[in-house]
């Protein structure tokens, strides 16, 4: 697709979240088998609930927007997938792997968290305040998917990976 | 390198960064150059002798950690760097551009905002505070960016890519 508008920047960034989203809910479940501590497991499997949702809401915003879901191959989620992939290979042991799938996870809504960040101004720019208050949604939930993961590392997984392996 | 402790995993996570840091060195220069707008410009400017700074500081930390300071491939940066790439290349409206540019800019400053939070809170949980200072001090540069972009796309770039191209 050719971008010449802000209109068609924000559509060609939902594609690319549309495809992040996507590639997450492949990934997730991965993640959650990986994970040794039950809390990490729950957080990944209520954050797949949670991303199959916004995959939900996306394909609403493409209706509102009179276009039909699609995605444009992120690259970036692709390379913070491959990075997540590599530890669950590379680290033996369970404890310390927590910590990096923590790592891992938080650069993901970090990811998500600047692109609807940012769709939500494109939004707002074009006066599409339907359209804003569907990405808002996502946004928070993203926000706080972030604060949980790091709540978790901090008062228990990251002790846990330095009482395991020092 | 394997990584079983904590330790190991920190300074993993310290070369990802690393490596993601002088792609950025390379990246933002060219990001500056293609900005229409002369206060974007200026902030590309500005991060890049922030980047180099945070460089330099990464080099303290290897040398405190009794290291040596070298980067690991670091695919979400690639990622990241080749869609802001893809986008000079395709967008041909210089007021759209600049929108799109904030966009990747948000992006890569999201992710190291996730990158130094974590690497904060590992050198945290390994009782090792000098280390934490300095990350601690980007970590605060990479927020003050990020907000800095927010505000200059809703205070002004977004607006005048509407006006130019709506």
């Amino acid at each position: 697709m050719t971008v010449r508008t802000t209109h068609d920047l924000l559509i060609d960034e939902l594609r690319d979240i549309y495809h992040a989203e996507k590639q997450l809910v492949r990934a997730l479940p991965k993640m959650a088998k990986a994970a040794k501590a039950d809390k990490l497991r729950q957080a990944f499997e209520q954050h797949l609930d949670e991303t199959k949702g916004q995959v939900e809401r996306l394909d609403q915003v493409f209706q509102q927007l009179d276009t039909r879901s699609s995605g444009k191959r992120c690259e970036a989620m692709e390379g913070l997938i491959e990075e997540a992939k590599g530890m669950m290979e590379e680290i033996k042991t369970p404890e310390v792997l927590d910590c990096a799938l923590i790592v891992g996870a938080q650069k993901v809504e970090h990811y998500e968290i600047a692109a609807y960040g940012s769709a939500c101004a494109l939004a707002e720019a074009l006066g599409q305040n339907d359209i804003k208050q569907l990405l808002e949604e996502t946004l928070n939930e993203e926000k706080a998917a972030d604060q949980k993961l790091n709540q978790l590392a901090i008062s228990e997984i990251n002790k846990s990976a330095l009482a395991a392996a020092a």
